[in-house]
């Protein structure tokens, strides 16, 4: 493959998404072929299983039957949009991806890191990012920031108490250790227009190495 | 766990349903505690996740994102309805289970069954059925009964050309020199009536080795 295959993680209201949209101007501006995506992405199929794992009337789903949706979600997405993406040679910048399932039901839900990441190679194959943009910020402050936010609808995960979203902030200090490689982390706690400098930085960084 | 789960497997139109009716009437009539269950089962977030997987729509489903949502809507269905049975000392007369993952996505998708077997394992688990009823016939002549049959609704896997469904057969033949001592095999080509009576006397044999 001869694109770059860049992931977004951080706790809820990291403020993620936001630097994702500035970062696919700035690098379109700059001349490279981005797609922005996240993982239901638009695909009907993995659009369809996303309504199934986020509708808040499933009280009733266990950890493992979520882990496992989230991993065909990604296969789908991962099949339909980003692997032609990157064939194409295109920079893919992707909104949450295998590290979320480690943090969310590996670490946060306890069903162990290396039990989640072994299924989920069975739906990534070898497919991993080649750099992950982690955004680090205290999870009551980022809480915050989503109930500030009118216009973001609430979903389930938006709802677990702030005892689930700290193990999910400790879960990605886990992983930092484990494929320090590949996760890069900046301060999100920061500004906005300095969260998504640094961004840039990291990923120019990257391309410069490629 | 005290009960006992008994899976039901074979290619389409192999009679596993009809069979699977008749002992269940048959053991409860003997005294017996006995439910009588098939993967979505009735489960709301199992039917939900069989609803996108038999979506004839849903021509793009990738192999992989296939086998993880049944390996999903497996996990929801046993957590649900299958351990609470089984712990309660009940019989839990089961159409379909893992070794129908194993044939369909494992074999006949090419996914590979040790592959397919390790990700399954996740979702359920030590869950692994005491005895499983392979109901044997060509899958020609399974095809034929079913197409007689103008009560039951054909789905996107009966649309499947014959070759797969040849593959499906080869690969049961497999699973019983790998799984010898769970998988019992009987003569689906019979008459409903023998296949029946067949069927019964292996439940009944293993329910007098528990």
């Amino acid at each position: 493959m001869s694109g770059l295959f860049i992931t977004f993680e951080g706790v809820e209201g990291a403020g993620k998404t936001t630097a994702l949209s500035y970062i696919h101007n700035q690098l379109t501006e700059a001349g490279y072929q981005v797609i922005q995506t996240r993982e239901p992405g638009g695909i009907e199929i993995a659009e369809k299983i996303r309504d199934v794992i986020l509708n808040p009337e499933h009280t009733a789903m266990e950890a493992r039957t979520e882990a496992l949706l989230y991993a065909a979600a990604r296969r789908q997405h991962l099949v339909e949009r980003v692997l032609p993406a990157l064939e194409a040679g295109k920079i893919v910048l992707c909104d949450r991806f295998i590290d979320s399932s480690l943090a969310y039901q590996g670490y946060a839900r306890g069903l162990g890191i290396d039990e989640v990441y072994e299924m989920n190679r069975f739906a990534i194959e070898d497919a991993m990012p080649d750099l992950t943009v982690l955004f680090r910020i205290d999870p009551v402050k980022g809480l915050e920031r989503i109930a500030a936010n009118k216009d973001r609808e609430q979903n389930r995960l938006d709802l677990e108490k702030i005892d689930f979203h700290q193990k999910v902030f400790d879960a990605y200090e886990l992983l930092i250790e484990r494929f320090p490689d590949r996760i890069q982390s900046i301060d999100a706690s920061q500004s906005a227009e300095v969260v998504q400098n640094e961004c840039l930085k990291l990923i120019k960084n990257q391309l410069n190495v490629r």
